[in-house]
């Protein structure tokens, strides 16, 4: 691990090619209606939820089949054209910006579940399905699938950025629960990887490549993930603490005794004021944890045992649980729209967010040092974590007007990120990298590794066509 | 997936190259004693657990240090020399066989546990630390590592051939247990990937491009792996049945139910015979499961009493136990000598071990079907798996000196991979590619994914000299 010595990070390099008129042509004469210029769809497909202002790409295609996805790389790569692939627009870190222009291919109306396979605990999906919608669809099965980000993310999406959310820390992140992808080269080849089988040692774990690859790759136009039992017996409670480092050292002391914890999650006192405002709840103002429990009835009760007493040994209240199913699914809704309450807190803002995770023994040092930053530095702020996995976000939440807002913010976060890399700790726990983490990339894992990732772009993509200006410069 | 359409795979294609005498000469200068030209360090160096006969490499050199790899590393390129990267010669497909010629570079003399970090369940670990060492090593913290192939194998092998072993189906295997390595590539230079932290965003999954790239694209020169703590309880049992699919259909119930079971094999009536003769033990012969349970007391006993209402159903008998710790080391020291075991049950046979991995629906099929065709064909063979995991290993026993008898077991491996493939799986669960299951793996994964890994060995390897003529030719 190199210190980051690189200044922040403050605005992405725009180098906008326009779009080649006849590929337009091309396009328009194929997809019809489905090739859009107009300028509302472009905006739409131009920013996600990151707080960077990068003119649109120069044109949106629809896409329903895997064909017509290739169609549109052999396409752009006769005409030397980006393409970014589009889900629903949830990324944080500017993955969906046309950087360098081109066409924002949006594979949202892939949005088939194509196999349900119950008796291997998998299903196939469109990459446009999203993963509120693939749990509706797999409901009758008595399965789940556990990878939650805030958003109602798209599968396909999800994938490329490698993504989590609260379950993780006993269910895994898209790394550990894609088994296999149909994904479409930068030439227009179509190809597959991975297996229906739980696990292979078949030549290099392309699958895992491509998981986390942003889009720079190929394109995803098919995945099959792992579903779970849904747990015989599931409970869920919060609990308050007099400090936030209380609940951090609860947390701590949960994984390393190897409590199979299904959330374990952090709000400051701060967020859980307005999550209550958002949400419309009444949690007790404080550092709060929100944990769920899943296994058998008496599994759960020892678990619940456990925990409640290490909280207690750091102060912890008593559990107040959400009883039914109706006020768990409210709690866990709330916590996924912490980041859009913490938002709308400060009308007009723009969040920026951190996505630091550290190893669990160096979590309370990573958080509570970043919190001080934030509390001296006087802006307003939210904090949420995944904090089970050693994951935390802060959310900075600045006036888009003020340069010098966003500069503290961008401070902040660099501060923030070097700190969680001298703990041992990465830039990013699920974010991705994007355009605001380039710096942060090279800094975490070193000139080397990050010139094998250039190797690999160069000889998949070596026209620089998918999602180019993402992760590092070429 | 396509058809294996390819007759068998019978012989390596060998094309040695001599190894330059300008090279011999620096590495001698080099290394002293530790580069030998020796013929019975170099055959030691040149054969694998497979059944190919091969020449050795030029010469074998043993490194001590990530410096000394990569001096190794940058001498091989200048000279354009192959470079195999060696731990303790237990892979199972040729990995290790010099069929371009070159050195062989020995860590197992870089062994040493260089740091175990028990608060954060991890421990960094030089590549010629073997399984059984490091649990020696981590013994008095409370933790061990679960990945446990038969042989004991070095952490840097497992992690080149992305092993497993009887612990997987709850554990998972060497492609969710490694978190970072250290690695030098083609051109000598060395590499980080991943962080301390669980999870990550961060850039290209280079660690898991890495594990399982057997050699290929780099010499992993230090692993960091996860541990999970000893279990409150654990109880370790053999179960009868009638017949093998009673035993199979038994497990596929067990892991569709979600039971959490930490080791689930089955051996066939032949096997359980030469296990005992060969671990002095009295099992009862017959269709076996042996099956270990890890969790609360509460929470062993809840699984026990499902899978032994599993078991009755299919007309298993009263489960043995393994009461003391001992008995249970026992009894998995026994069952990781089956393959051994399985091999000294013939004198002066070789094994041609089959390692297909099916999803676990289609397990009673793939494995039932390939017993049938094996007692066709009238050739010994022992059967052990995995099942938990959908992963079985036949080990067809024939005699080197009867070409027929090759002929034989390399088309019931055939015929089995077709039908794996046909029902979803893979050629191979955890032993890899090597040289034995090159053209399976393009029958698997199609050639557009074969492409896509070849570009990547061109680009990180430029000149092939890592491990070359191993999982696909160039």
């Amino acid at each position: 691990m190199n210190a980051p010595t690189t200044t922040p990070h403050l605005l992405p390099r725009v180098n906008q090619r326009p779009v080649p008129a006849a590929l337009l042509q091309a396009l328009q004469a194929q997809f019809g209606e489905r090739c859009s210029t107009a300028q509302v769809v472009r905006e739409q497909h131009g920013r996600d939820e990151s707080s960077f202002d990068v003119p649109p790409p120069g044109a949106v295609v629809f896409a329903r089949s895997t064909a017509e996805v290739a169609q549109v790389l052999q396409l752009a790569a006769q005409h030397n054209t980006p393409v970014i692939p589009f889900g629903v627009g949830t990324s944080l870190e500017g993955h969906l910006l046309a950087v360098e222009g081109g066409i924002s291919l949006d594979v949202s109306q892939m949005n088939q579940v194509l196999s349900i396979n119950a008796e291997d605990l998998t299903v196939t999906v469109q990459p446009g399905v999203t993963r509120k919608q693939l749990n509706e669809a797999v409901k009758s099965t008595g399965l789940f699938f556990p990878i939650d980000p805030g958003a109602d993310a798209t599968i396909g999406g999800m994938s490329a950025t490698r993504a989590s959310g609260t379950n993780a820390v006993r269910y895994g992140t898209m790394r550990e629960n894609v088994l296999a992808l149909e994904v479409v080269t930068a030439s227009g080849a179509v190809i597959r990887t991975g297996t229906q089988a739980k696990k292979s040692s078949a030549g290099y774990d392309l699958t895992r490549l491509l998981v986390g690859s942003e889009g720079t790759l190929g394109v995803i136009t098919e995945v099959t993930v792992k579903l779970y039992p849904l747990p015989e017996a599931v409970m869920a409670a919060t609990c308050s603490f007099a400090t936030l480092a209380d609940a951090v050292n609860t947390t701590i002391q949960i994984i390393q005794l190897g409590v199979p914890i299904a959330r374990c999650e952090l709000l400051d006192a701060n967020t859980v004021r307005v999550v209550n405002q958002h949400s419309k709840l009444s949690l007790r103002e404080g550092a709060m944890l929100l944990m769920e429990f899943h296994g058998s009835p008496a599994g759960v009760q020892e678990q619940v045992e456990t925990v409640q007493a290490i909280a207690r040994e750091h102060g912890g209240e008593t559990f107040e649980w959400a009883a039914t199913p109706e006020e768990r699914t409210r709690l866990w809704t709330a916590r996924h729209n912490a980041y859009f309450a913490g938002v709308q807190s400060r009308p007009g803002c723009k969040a920026i967010t951190t996505d630091a995770c550290v190893p669990i023994s160096r979590l309370a040092e990573a958080l509570l040092d970043s919190v001080t930053e934030a509390q001296a530095a006087g802006i307003p702020y939210f904090l949420v974590g995944h904090v089970g996995d050693g994951n935390f976000h802060m959310g900075y939440l600045i006036d888009p007007a003020i340069p010098a807002e966003r500069e503290t913010a961008e401070r902040l976060n660099h501060q923030l990120v070097a700190r969680a890399l001298r703990l041992g700790g990465t830039c990013t726990g699920e974010h991705g990298v994007g355009l605001h983490k380039m710096d942060f990339l090279e800094s975490e894992t070193g000139t080397g590794a990050v010139d094998m990732m250039r190797a690999i772009k160069r000889a998949l993509d070596p026209q620089n066509i998918l999602n180019p200006g993402k992760i590092f410069a070429l």
